[in-house]
Protein backbone atom coordinates (compact mmCIF):
# COMPACT_ATOMS: atom_id res chain seq x y z
CA UNK A 1 0.00 0.00 0.00
CA UNK A 2 1.56 3.60 -0.97
CA UNK A 3 1.30 6.35 1.55
CA UNK A 4 -1.61 7.86 -0.97
CA UNK A 5 -3.42 4.46 -0.20
CA UNK A 6 -3.09 4.97 3.44
CA UNK A 7 -4.02 8.46 3.84
CA UNK A 8 -7.13 7.85 1.57
CA UNK A 9 -7.91 4.99 3.61
CA UNK A 10 -7.16 7.10 6.44
CA UNK A 11 -10.09 10.42 5.29
CA UNK A 12 -12.69 7.47 5.05
CA UNK A 13 -12.62 6.43 8.20
CA UNK A 14 -12.66 9.79 9.39
CA UNK A 15 -15.47 10.40 7.42
CA UNK A 16 -17.29 7.24 8.28
CA UNK A 17 -16.45 7.69 12.23
CA UNK A 18 -17.78 11.59 11.81
CA UNK A 19 -21.21 9.87 11.76
CA UNK A 20 -21.11 7.81 14.96
CA UNK A 21 -23.23 10.75 17.09
CA UNK A 22 -26.34 10.63 14.73
CA UNK A 23 -29.26 9.83 16.76
CA UNK A 24 -31.16 8.09 14.08
CA UNK A 25 -29.50 4.99 13.23
CA UNK A 26 -31.43 4.41 10.19
CA UNK A 27 -30.13 7.70 9.20
CA UNK A 28 -26.82 6.55 10.88
CA UNK A 29 -26.68 3.68 8.37
CA UNK A 30 -27.79 5.40 4.89
CA UNK A 31 -24.91 8.29 5.77
CA UNK A 32 -21.96 6.04 7.14
CA UNK A 33 -23.10 3.83 3.70
CA UNK A 34 -23.09 6.78 1.44
CA UNK A 35 -19.55 7.70 2.86
CA UNK A 36 -18.42 4.46 1.78
CA UNK A 37 -19.34 3.94 -1.58
CA UNK A 38 -18.88 7.70 -2.88
CA UNK A 39 -15.56 7.05 -1.63
CA UNK A 40 -15.11 3.36 -3.31
CA UNK A 41 -15.84 5.31 -6.07
CA UNK A 42 -13.03 8.07 -5.92
CA UNK A 43 -10.95 5.64 -5.00
CA UNK A 44 -11.65 3.39 -8.28
CA UNK A 45 -12.12 6.05 -10.82
CA UNK A 46 -9.48 8.93 -9.42
CA UNK A 47 -11.54 11.98 -10.82
CA UNK A 48 -8.90 14.68 -11.14
CA UNK A 49 -9.50 17.85 -9.06
CA UNK A 50 -10.66 19.42 -13.01
CA UNK A 51 -13.34 16.24 -12.81
CA UNK A 52 -14.49 16.93 -9.14
CA UNK A 53 -15.03 20.43 -10.09
CA UNK A 54 -16.69 19.69 -13.03
CA UNK A 55 -19.26 16.93 -11.13
CA UNK A 56 -19.80 20.43 -8.23
CA UNK A 57 -20.93 22.28 -10.99
CA UNK A 58 -23.06 20.03 -12.87
CA UNK A 59 -25.03 19.28 -9.59
CA UNK A 60 -25.09 22.66 -9.28
CA UNK A 61 -26.83 23.25 -12.38
CA UNK A 62 -29.06 20.52 -12.18
CA UNK A 63 -30.46 21.89 -8.57
CA UNK A 64 -31.11 25.35 -10.02
CA UNK A 65 -32.84 23.97 -13.04
CA UNK A 66 -35.21 22.58 -10.36
CA UNK A 67 -38.68 24.83 -9.80
CA UNK A 68 -42.42 24.23 -9.01
CA UNK A 69 -42.98 22.42 -12.71
CA UNK A 70 -39.40 21.04 -13.09
CA UNK A 71 -37.58 17.93 -11.23
CA UNK A 72 -34.48 17.77 -12.70
CA UNK A 73 -32.60 15.67 -10.04
CA UNK A 74 -35.69 13.24 -10.56
CA UNK A 75 -34.89 13.06 -14.23
CA UNK A 76 -31.14 12.99 -13.38
CA UNK A 77 -31.96 9.72 -10.61
CA UNK A 78 -34.11 8.27 -13.92
CA UNK A 79 -31.32 8.10 -16.76
CA UNK A 80 -28.90 6.34 -14.56
CA UNK A 81 -31.43 3.83 -13.75
CA UNK A 82 -31.29 4.77 -9.78
CA UNK A 83 -35.11 5.73 -9.79
CA UNK A 84 -35.91 2.26 -11.41
CA UNK A 85 -33.36 0.14 -9.24
CA UNK A 86 -35.12 2.11 -5.68
CA UNK A 87 -38.67 1.08 -7.35
CA UNK A 88 -36.93 -2.27 -7.56
CA UNK A 89 -35.06 -3.26 -4.75
CA UNK A 90 -38.88 -1.95 -2.93
CA UNK A 91 -40.48 -3.94 -4.72
CA UNK A 92 -42.21 -7.28 -2.41
CA UNK A 93 -43.37 -9.61 -5.35
CA UNK A 94 -46.68 -10.76 -6.05
CA UNK A 95 -48.98 -7.93 -7.32
CA UNK A 96 -48.72 -5.72 -10.14
CA UNK A 97 -45.15 -4.83 -10.77
CA UNK A 98 -44.14 -1.10 -9.92
CA UNK A 99 -42.22 1.12 -12.09
CA UNK A 100 -40.33 4.77 -11.68
CA UNK A 101 -42.99 7.95 -10.80
CA UNK A 102 -40.74 10.18 -13.19
CA UNK A 103 -40.18 14.33 -13.11
CA UNK A 104 -43.90 14.99 -13.72
CA UNK A 105 -45.91 13.97 -10.39
CA UNK A 106 -45.59 17.68 -9.79
CA UNK A 107 -49.46 19.09 -9.26
CA UNK A 108 -52.54 17.76 -7.67
CA UNK A 109 -54.58 15.76 -10.21
CA UNK A 110 -58.69 17.23 -10.32
CA UNK A 111 -60.75 14.95 -8.72
CA UNK A 112 -62.94 12.91 -11.29
CA UNK A 113 -66.24 10.87 -11.33
CA UNK A 114 -65.51 7.05 -13.29
CA UNK A 115 -66.37 7.57 -16.95
CA UNK A 116 -65.07 11.21 -17.02
CA UNK A 117 -62.37 12.14 -19.49
CA UNK A 118 -59.05 13.43 -18.82
CA UNK A 119 -58.30 14.86 -21.92
CA UNK A 120 -58.95 18.38 -22.22
CA UNK A 121 -57.58 19.46 -25.76
CA UNK A 122 -59.51 16.72 -28.12
CA UNK A 123 -56.87 16.21 -30.37
CA UNK A 124 -55.63 12.58 -30.52
CA UNK A 125 -57.38 8.81 -31.27
CA UNK A 126 -59.99 8.27 -28.95
CA UNK A 127 -59.10 5.33 -25.90
CA UNK A 128 -60.78 4.05 -23.07
CA UNK A 129 -58.95 2.88 -20.23
CA UNK A 130 -61.07 0.54 -17.64
CA UNK A 131 -59.03 -0.99 -14.82
CA UNK A 132 -59.47 -3.15 -12.04
CA UNK A 133 -58.15 -2.58 -8.65
CA UNK A 134 -57.58 -6.02 -6.77
CA UNK A 135 -55.57 -7.01 -3.44
CA UNK A 136 -53.27 -9.81 -4.20
CA UNK A 137 -55.74 -12.13 -4.05
CA UNK A 138 -57.89 -10.96 -6.57
CA UNK A 139 -60.88 -10.08 -4.22
CA UNK A 140 -61.77 -6.64 -5.35
CA UNK A 141 -61.08 -3.12 -3.63
CA UNK A 142 -63.80 -0.58 -3.61
CA UNK A 143 -63.27 3.38 -2.90
CA UNK A 144 -59.06 2.70 -3.57
CA UNK A 145 -57.78 6.09 -5.34
CA UNK A 146 -56.61 5.71 -8.98
CA UNK A 147 -54.48 8.77 -9.59
CA UNK A 148 -53.75 9.08 -13.42
CA UNK A 149 -51.30 11.48 -15.42
CA UNK A 150 -49.97 11.41 -18.96
CA UNK A 151 -48.59 13.25 -21.73
CA UNK A 152 -51.07 14.35 -25.03
CA UNK A 153 -51.15 12.97 -28.33
CA UNK A 154 -47.62 15.22 -28.73
CA UNK A 155 -46.03 13.94 -26.04
CA UNK A 156 -45.99 16.65 -23.43
CA UNK A 157 -47.40 16.74 -19.91
CA UNK A 158 -49.90 20.42 -19.26
CA UNK A 159 -47.35 21.28 -16.82
CA UNK A 160 -44.80 21.41 -19.87
CA UNK A 161 -47.31 23.55 -22.13
CA UNK A 162 -48.72 25.79 -19.89
CA UNK A 163 -49.75 28.33 -22.48
CA UNK A 164 -51.30 25.13 -24.58
CA UNK A 165 -52.61 23.33 -22.34
CA UNK A 166 -55.13 23.41 -19.34
CA UNK A 167 -53.58 22.33 -16.31
CA UNK A 168 -55.08 19.17 -15.48
CA UNK A 169 -55.08 18.00 -18.77
CA UNK A 170 -54.04 14.21 -19.17
CA UNK A 171 -55.11 14.51 -15.15
CA UNK A 172 -57.56 12.82 -12.87
CA UNK A 173 -58.09 10.85 -9.25
CA UNK A 174 -60.86 8.42 -9.10
CA UNK A 175 -61.94 6.02 -6.80
CA UNK A 176 -62.81 2.66 -7.49
CA UNK A 177 -66.64 1.67 -7.79
CA UNK A 178 -67.95 -2.02 -5.46
CA UNK A 179 -66.43 -3.94 -7.73
CA UNK A 180 -62.75 -2.27 -7.72
CA UNK A 181 -63.21 -0.98 -11.18
CA UNK A 182 -62.78 2.52 -12.39
CA UNK A 183 -62.36 3.74 -16.33
CA UNK A 184 -62.08 6.79 -17.86
CA UNK A 185 -61.58 8.41 -21.49
CA UNK A 186 -58.72 9.78 -22.79
CA UNK A 187 -56.72 10.19 -25.89
CA UNK A 188 -53.82 7.72 -26.92
CA UNK A 189 -50.35 9.20 -25.49
CA UNK A 190 -47.46 9.35 -27.20
CA UNK A 191 -44.09 8.32 -26.84
CA UNK A 192 -41.77 11.26 -25.94
CA UNK A 193 -38.76 12.40 -25.04
CA UNK A 194 -37.70 13.44 -21.40
CA UNK A 195 -37.24 17.45 -21.35
CA UNK A 196 -33.31 17.65 -22.72
CA UNK A 197 -33.33 21.11 -22.46
CA UNK A 198 -31.10 21.54 -19.17
CA UNK A 199 -28.21 19.71 -17.78
CA UNK A 200 -29.58 15.80 -17.79
CA UNK A 201 -30.15 16.59 -21.97
CA UNK A 202 -26.22 17.73 -22.09
CA UNK A 203 -25.71 14.26 -19.96
CA UNK A 204 -28.13 12.13 -22.70
CA UNK A 205 -25.78 13.86 -26.04
CA UNK A 206 -22.82 13.65 -24.55
CA UNK A 207 -23.30 9.95 -23.68
CA UNK A 208 -24.74 9.11 -27.35
CA UNK A 209 -28.04 8.18 -25.65
CA UNK A 210 -31.56 8.47 -27.13
CA UNK A 211 -34.00 10.90 -24.47
CA UNK A 212 -37.13 8.58 -25.59
CA UNK A 213 -39.55 6.83 -23.56
CA UNK A 214 -42.13 4.98 -24.71
CA UNK A 215 -45.51 5.87 -24.68
CA UNK A 216 -46.95 4.97 -21.20
CA UNK A 217 -50.37 6.49 -18.67
CA UNK A 218 -49.09 6.82 -14.73
CA UNK A 219 -50.81 5.36 -12.08
CA UNK A 220 -50.59 6.00 -8.19
CA UNK A 221 -52.81 3.07 -6.51
CA UNK A 222 -53.78 3.36 -3.03
CA UNK A 223 -56.05 1.34 -0.88
CA UNK A 224 -56.60 0.96 2.46
CA UNK A 225 -54.74 -1.80 4.37
CA UNK A 226 -52.65 -1.78 1.32
CA UNK A 227 -49.16 -1.21 0.27
CA UNK A 228 -49.36 2.17 -2.34
CA UNK A 229 -48.51 1.26 -5.72
CA UNK A 230 -46.89 3.38 -8.36
CA UNK A 231 -46.33 2.39 -11.57
CA UNK A 232 -47.25 2.45 -15.63
CA UNK A 233 -48.70 0.81 -18.55
CA UNK A 234 -47.27 0.76 -21.29
CA UNK A 235 -48.65 0.87 -25.04
CA UNK A 236 -48.00 -1.79 -26.86
CA UNK A 237 -46.17 -2.07 -30.15
CA UNK A 238 -44.78 1.66 -29.79
CA UNK A 239 -41.24 2.35 -30.46
CA UNK A 240 -38.55 2.43 -27.37
CA UNK A 241 -40.02 -0.14 -25.73
CA UNK A 242 -36.87 -1.42 -25.53
CA UNK A 243 -34.31 1.11 -24.71
CA UNK A 244 -37.14 3.45 -22.29
CA UNK A 245 -34.27 5.95 -21.70
CA UNK A 246 -35.60 6.08 -17.95
CA UNK A 247 -35.50 1.83 -18.00
CA UNK A 248 -38.38 2.03 -16.56
CA UNK A 249 -40.39 -1.10 -19.24
CA UNK A 250 -41.68 -4.43 -17.51
CA UNK A 251 -42.86 -6.55 -19.77
CA UNK A 252 -46.13 -7.46 -16.97
CA UNK A 253 -47.04 -3.50 -17.60
CA UNK A 254 -47.23 -3.85 -21.35
CA UNK A 255 -51.00 -3.56 -22.30
CA UNK A 256 -52.91 -4.05 -25.53
CA UNK A 257 -54.25 -0.55 -26.64
CA UNK A 258 -57.11 -2.81 -28.84
CA UNK A 259 -59.05 -1.05 -31.93
CA UNK A 260 -62.89 -1.40 -31.12
CA UNK A 261 -65.05 -0.57 -34.11
CA UNK A 262 -68.51 -1.95 -32.84
CA UNK A 263 -70.73 0.77 -32.41
CA UNK A 264 -72.56 -0.41 -29.43
CA UNK A 265 -69.17 -0.72 -27.17
CA UNK A 266 -68.18 2.69 -28.19
CA UNK A 267 -71.53 3.86 -27.12
CA UNK A 268 -71.08 1.81 -23.38
CA UNK A 269 -68.37 4.13 -23.07
CA UNK A 270 -69.73 7.25 -24.52
CA UNK A 271 -67.52 7.38 -27.20
CA UNK A 272 -68.23 6.95 -30.86
CA UNK A 273 -66.15 4.16 -32.94
CA UNK A 274 -63.51 3.09 -33.40
CA UNK A 275 -61.51 3.89 -30.52
CA UNK A 276 -59.25 2.35 -28.51
CA UNK A 277 -59.34 0.29 -25.39
CA UNK A 278 -56.86 -1.03 -22.56
CA UNK A 279 -58.35 -2.88 -20.13
CA UNK A 280 -55.77 -3.58 -17.10
CA UNK A 281 -56.19 -5.24 -13.93
CA UNK A 282 -54.07 -3.81 -10.90
CA UNK A 283 -53.31 -5.91 -7.92
CA UNK A 284 -51.85 -4.48 -4.27
CA UNK A 285 -50.31 -5.62 -2.30
CA UNK A 286 -51.61 -6.07 1.89
CA UNK A 287 -49.94 -4.12 4.31
CA UNK A 288 -47.17 -5.96 5.92
CA UNK A 289 -45.85 -5.10 10.30
CA UNK A 290 -43.03 -3.76 8.43
CA UNK A 291 -44.89 -0.92 6.44
CA UNK A 292 -46.61 0.41 9.36
CA UNK A 293 -43.23 0.13 11.26
CA UNK B 1 -31.34 -15.33 -5.95
CA UNK B 2 -34.64 -13.92 -5.54
CA UNK B 3 -36.49 -12.10 -8.35
CA UNK B 4 -36.26 -9.16 -7.12
CA UNK B 5 -32.70 -9.50 -6.94
CA UNK B 6 -32.54 -10.28 -10.39
CA UNK B 7 -34.79 -7.84 -11.68
CA UNK B 8 -32.22 -5.15 -9.68
CA UNK B 9 -28.91 -7.10 -11.56
CA UNK B 10 -31.28 -6.42 -14.74
CA UNK B 11 -31.72 -2.80 -14.40
CA UNK B 12 -27.77 -1.76 -13.67
CA UNK B 13 -27.08 -4.07 -16.30
CA UNK B 14 -29.04 -1.91 -18.60
CA UNK B 15 -27.93 1.57 -17.01
CA UNK B 16 -24.22 0.61 -17.48
CA UNK B 17 -24.85 0.08 -20.78
CA UNK B 18 -26.91 2.34 -21.69
CA UNK B 19 -23.57 4.53 -21.72
CA UNK B 20 -21.47 2.13 -24.36
CA UNK B 21 -21.56 4.58 -26.93
CA UNK B 22 -20.39 7.34 -25.34
CA UNK B 23 -17.23 9.18 -27.15
CA UNK B 24 -15.19 9.80 -24.85
CA UNK B 25 -13.87 7.16 -23.19
CA UNK B 26 -13.01 8.66 -19.52
CA UNK B 27 -16.51 10.12 -19.77
CA UNK B 28 -17.72 6.18 -20.02
CA UNK B 29 -15.38 5.00 -17.54
CA UNK B 30 -16.81 7.66 -14.92
CA UNK B 31 -20.53 7.16 -15.52
CA UNK B 32 -20.57 3.77 -16.23
CA UNK B 33 -18.38 3.76 -12.56
CA UNK B 34 -20.78 5.83 -11.18
CA UNK B 35 -23.96 4.06 -12.23
CA UNK B 36 -22.23 0.74 -10.54
CA UNK B 37 -21.30 2.58 -6.94
CA UNK B 38 -24.60 4.62 -6.84
CA UNK B 39 -26.41 1.07 -7.65
CA UNK B 40 -24.18 -0.46 -5.15
CA UNK B 41 -25.42 1.72 -2.75
CA UNK B 42 -29.21 1.26 -3.55
CA UNK B 43 -28.69 -2.42 -3.27
CA UNK B 44 -27.43 -2.46 0.24
CA UNK B 45 -28.70 0.13 1.88
CA UNK B 46 -32.23 -0.31 -0.14
CA UNK B 47 -33.98 3.07 0.37
CA UNK B 48 -37.26 3.16 1.16
CA UNK B 49 -39.16 5.63 -1.76
CA UNK B 50 -39.42 8.05 1.00
CA UNK B 51 -36.16 8.46 1.61
CA UNK B 52 -35.15 8.58 -2.27
CA UNK B 53 -37.70 11.24 -2.59
CA UNK B 54 -36.35 13.09 0.72
CA UNK B 55 -32.38 12.69 -1.36
CA UNK B 56 -33.86 14.21 -4.39
CA UNK B 57 -35.31 17.03 -2.31
CA UNK B 58 -32.25 17.59 0.08
CA UNK B 59 -30.09 17.84 -3.16
CA UNK B 60 -32.44 20.17 -5.07
CA UNK B 61 -32.05 22.41 -2.00
CA UNK B 62 -28.21 22.38 -2.04
CA UNK B 63 -28.39 23.35 -5.75
CA UNK B 64 -30.75 25.87 -4.87
CA UNK B 65 -28.35 27.25 -2.11
CA UNK B 66 -25.88 28.03 -4.30
CA UNK B 67 -24.80 31.35 -6.10
CA UNK B 68 -22.11 33.19 -6.92
CA UNK B 69 -20.62 33.35 -3.12
CA UNK B 70 -22.13 30.50 -2.27
CA UNK B 71 -21.27 27.24 -3.41
CA UNK B 72 -23.70 24.07 -1.26
CA UNK B 73 -22.38 21.28 -2.88
CA UNK B 74 -18.31 22.07 -2.06
CA UNK B 75 -19.12 22.11 1.33
CA UNK B 76 -21.83 18.91 1.42
CA UNK B 77 -18.61 17.21 -0.97
CA UNK B 78 -16.18 18.81 2.04
CA UNK B 79 -18.54 17.29 4.60
CA UNK B 80 -18.76 13.95 3.69
CA UNK B 81 -15.03 14.01 3.03
CA UNK B 82 -15.42 13.40 -0.30
CA UNK B 83 -13.14 16.68 -1.62
CA UNK B 84 -10.36 15.56 0.51
CA UNK B 85 -10.54 12.05 -0.87
CA UNK B 86 -9.86 13.68 -4.18
CA UNK B 87 -7.01 15.77 -3.31
CA UNK B 88 -5.21 12.85 -1.23
CA UNK B 89 -5.79 10.34 -4.78
CA UNK B 90 -4.55 13.19 -6.74
CA UNK B 91 -1.24 13.44 -4.83
CA UNK B 92 1.62 12.16 -6.16
CA UNK B 93 3.94 12.29 -3.12
CA UNK B 94 7.20 14.36 -2.93
CA UNK B 95 6.56 17.97 -2.28
CA UNK B 96 4.11 20.03 0.22
CA UNK B 97 0.76 17.87 0.88
CA UNK B 98 -2.44 19.41 -0.79
CA UNK B 99 -5.95 20.29 0.19
CA UNK B 100 -8.88 20.87 -0.15
CA UNK B 101 -10.27 23.78 -1.87
CA UNK B 102 -13.38 24.48 0.18
CA UNK B 103 -16.27 26.65 -1.10
CA UNK B 104 -14.90 30.34 -0.32
CA UNK B 105 -12.11 30.72 -3.33
CA UNK B 106 -15.67 32.04 -5.63
CA UNK B 107 -13.90 35.58 -6.35
CA UNK B 108 -10.31 36.40 -7.84
CA UNK B 109 -7.76 38.10 -5.41
CA UNK B 110 -6.48 41.22 -5.89
CA UNK B 111 -2.89 41.68 -7.21
CA UNK B 112 -0.97 42.44 -4.32
CA UNK B 113 2.93 43.03 -3.69
CA UNK B 114 5.24 41.04 -1.44
CA UNK B 115 5.29 43.10 2.14
CA UNK B 116 1.84 44.09 1.12
CA UNK B 117 -1.23 43.69 4.30
CA UNK B 118 -4.03 41.65 2.58
CA UNK B 119 -5.98 42.89 5.98
CA UNK B 120 -8.27 45.53 5.47
CA UNK B 121 -9.79 45.47 8.61
CA UNK B 122 -7.55 46.38 11.16
CA UNK B 123 -9.07 44.08 13.55
CA UNK B 124 -7.24 41.17 15.04
CA UNK B 125 -3.86 39.71 15.91
CA UNK B 126 -1.18 41.23 13.71
CA UNK B 127 0.58 38.89 11.50
CA UNK B 128 3.00 38.39 9.16
CA UNK B 129 3.31 35.17 6.96
CA UNK B 130 6.86 34.46 4.60
CA UNK B 131 6.96 31.83 2.63
CA UNK B 132 9.66 30.26 0.04
CA UNK B 133 8.14 28.32 -2.82
CA UNK B 134 10.84 25.76 -4.40
CA UNK B 135 10.22 22.81 -6.73
CA UNK B 136 10.32 19.34 -5.37
CA UNK B 137 14.48 19.03 -5.36
CA UNK B 138 14.55 22.46 -2.81
CA UNK B 139 15.50 24.90 -6.05
CA UNK B 140 13.70 27.98 -5.42
CA UNK B 141 11.20 28.90 -8.34
CA UNK B 142 11.25 32.50 -9.04
CA UNK B 143 7.84 34.33 -10.26
CA UNK B 144 5.97 31.56 -9.39
CA UNK B 145 1.87 32.90 -8.26
CA UNK B 146 0.51 32.36 -4.90
CA UNK B 147 -2.91 32.98 -4.53
CA UNK B 148 -3.77 33.28 -0.83
CA UNK B 149 -7.41 33.89 1.05
CA UNK B 150 -8.29 33.56 4.78
CA UNK B 151 -11.47 34.52 6.85
CA UNK B 152 -11.16 37.54 9.44
CA UNK B 153 -10.54 37.62 13.05
CA UNK B 154 -14.21 36.93 13.34
CA UNK B 155 -14.03 33.60 11.41
CA UNK B 156 -15.82 34.83 8.40
CA UNK B 157 -14.34 35.57 4.45
CA UNK B 158 -15.36 38.75 2.80
CA UNK B 159 -18.12 37.17 1.13
CA UNK B 160 -19.77 36.21 4.13
CA UNK B 161 -19.97 39.61 5.20
CA UNK B 162 -20.74 42.23 1.97
CA UNK B 163 -22.02 44.98 4.65
CA UNK B 164 -18.89 44.41 6.89
CA UNK B 165 -15.57 43.79 4.89
CA UNK B 166 -14.62 45.14 1.80
CA UNK B 167 -14.48 42.68 -1.20
CA UNK B 168 -10.56 41.22 -1.10
CA UNK B 169 -10.47 41.04 2.31
CA UNK B 170 -8.08 38.71 3.41
CA UNK B 171 -7.32 38.02 -0.28
CA UNK B 172 -3.79 38.36 -2.06
CA UNK B 173 -2.39 37.07 -5.56
CA UNK B 174 1.65 37.38 -5.20
CA UNK B 175 4.68 36.46 -7.01
CA UNK B 176 7.49 35.18 -5.71
CA UNK B 177 11.08 36.73 -5.80
CA UNK B 178 14.18 35.49 -6.98
CA UNK B 179 14.67 33.34 -4.44
CA UNK B 180 11.23 32.28 -4.25
CA UNK B 181 9.60 34.12 -1.33
CA UNK B 182 7.18 36.36 -0.93
CA UNK B 183 5.77 37.60 2.42
CA UNK B 184 2.89 39.67 3.02
CA UNK B 185 1.14 41.57 6.51
CA UNK B 186 -2.59 39.80 8.00
CA UNK B 187 -4.44 39.27 11.17
CA UNK B 188 -4.05 35.76 12.55
CA UNK B 189 -6.87 33.88 11.16
CA UNK B 190 -9.69 32.65 13.66
CA UNK B 191 -11.57 28.73 13.82
CA UNK B 192 -15.02 28.93 12.21
CA UNK B 193 -18.15 27.19 11.19
CA UNK B 194 -18.22 26.41 7.93
CA UNK B 195 -22.23 27.86 7.02
CA UNK B 196 -24.97 26.00 8.47
CA UNK B 197 -27.45 28.14 7.30
CA UNK B 198 -28.53 25.98 4.82
CA UNK B 199 -28.72 22.09 4.11
CA UNK B 200 -25.56 21.16 5.07
CA UNK B 201 -26.20 22.53 8.78
CA UNK B 202 -29.21 20.58 8.38
CA UNK B 203 -27.41 17.40 7.91
CA UNK B 204 -24.61 18.46 10.62
CA UNK B 205 -27.57 19.46 13.30
CA UNK B 206 -29.15 16.06 12.33
CA UNK B 207 -26.07 14.18 13.08
CA UNK B 208 -24.99 15.48 16.08
CA UNK B 209 -21.53 17.04 14.01
CA UNK B 210 -19.89 20.26 15.09
CA UNK B 211 -19.34 22.87 11.88
CA UNK B 212 -15.69 23.83 13.01
CA UNK B 213 -12.97 24.11 10.87
CA UNK B 214 -9.50 25.17 12.74
CA UNK B 215 -7.57 28.48 11.71
CA UNK B 216 -6.56 28.18 8.53
CA UNK B 217 -4.76 30.25 5.47
CA UNK B 218 -5.32 28.75 1.87
CA UNK B 219 -2.89 28.90 -0.76
CA UNK B 220 -2.96 27.97 -4.26
CA UNK B 221 0.69 27.80 -5.86
CA UNK B 222 1.47 27.66 -9.93
CA UNK B 223 4.68 27.81 -11.20
CA UNK B 224 5.88 27.31 -14.74
CA UNK B 225 6.46 23.49 -15.46
CA UNK B 226 4.63 22.28 -12.22
CA UNK B 227 1.86 20.94 -10.86
CA UNK B 228 -0.34 23.47 -9.33
CA UNK B 229 -0.92 22.78 -5.33
CA UNK B 230 -3.74 23.52 -3.52
CA UNK B 231 -3.51 23.67 0.22
CA UNK B 232 -3.88 25.11 3.47
CA UNK B 233 -1.68 26.01 6.79
CA UNK B 234 -3.13 25.71 9.85
CA UNK B 235 -2.21 26.95 13.05
CA UNK B 236 -0.85 24.81 15.93
CA UNK B 237 -2.23 25.18 19.27
CA UNK B 238 -5.47 25.70 18.00
CA UNK B 239 -8.96 24.33 18.39
CA UNK B 240 -10.41 21.92 16.31
CA UNK B 241 -7.22 20.70 14.31
CA UNK B 242 -7.73 16.89 15.52
CA UNK B 243 -11.87 17.17 14.59
CA UNK B 244 -12.16 19.78 11.03
CA UNK B 245 -15.64 19.47 10.02
CA UNK B 246 -14.24 18.79 6.56
CA UNK B 247 -11.43 16.44 7.35
CA UNK B 248 -8.47 18.62 5.48
CA UNK B 249 -5.68 18.99 8.39
CA UNK B 250 -2.47 17.16 7.43
CA UNK B 251 0.25 17.05 10.36
CA UNK B 252 2.67 18.46 7.78
CA UNK B 253 0.65 21.09 7.29
CA UNK B 254 0.26 22.59 11.03
CA UNK B 255 2.61 25.96 11.02
CA UNK B 256 3.68 27.62 14.37
CA UNK B 257 2.21 31.08 14.26
CA UNK B 258 5.43 32.00 17.07
CA UNK B 259 4.95 35.72 18.76
CA UNK B 260 7.64 37.79 18.15
CA UNK B 261 8.51 40.35 20.58
CA UNK B 262 11.68 42.28 18.71
CA UNK B 263 11.04 45.43 17.81
CA UNK B 264 14.21 45.26 15.07
CA UNK B 265 11.93 41.88 13.45
CA UNK B 266 8.84 44.18 13.33
CA UNK B 267 10.56 46.41 11.95
CA UNK B 268 12.33 44.77 9.16
CA UNK B 269 8.28 43.73 8.41
CA UNK B 270 6.46 46.87 8.77
CA UNK B 271 4.50 45.72 11.62
CA UNK B 272 5.12 46.39 15.68
CA UNK B 273 5.93 44.06 17.87
CA UNK B 274 4.25 41.68 19.62
CA UNK B 275 3.41 39.88 16.16
CA UNK B 276 2.90 36.57 15.06
CA UNK B 277 5.49 35.28 12.50
CA UNK B 278 4.74 32.20 10.18
CA UNK B 279 7.43 30.85 8.05
CA UNK B 280 6.16 28.37 5.81
CA UNK B 281 8.44 26.68 2.74
CA UNK B 282 6.09 25.02 0.03
CA UNK B 283 7.49 22.70 -2.37
CA UNK B 284 5.68 22.51 -5.62
CA UNK B 285 6.12 18.71 -7.81
CA UNK B 286 7.76 19.22 -11.65
CA UNK B 287 5.07 18.44 -14.34
CA UNK B 288 5.06 15.13 -15.55
CA UNK B 289 3.87 13.62 -18.77
CA UNK B 290 0.64 12.45 -17.13
CA UNK B 291 -0.25 15.94 -16.73
CA UNK B 292 0.52 17.49 -19.93
CA UNK B 293 -2.34 14.14 -21.60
Amino acid sequence: MTGTDQAAKAVTAAAVESFRDTPDPRLRELLQGLVRHLHSYVRELRPTIQEWEYAVEYLTAVGRKCDPTRQEFILLSDVLGVSMLVETVNEEGGGTESTVLGPFHVVESPKRESGDGIDLMSVGEPCVVALRVTSADGSPLAGASVDVWQCSTDGFYDVQQPDIQPLGNGRGLFRTDDEGRVWFRTVVPSHYPIPTDGPVGVLLDATGRHPYRPAHIHFIVEADGHRPLTTHIFVADGPYLDSDAVFAVKESLVADFAQVDEAERARAYQVTAPFRLAEFDIAVQPETNKDAG
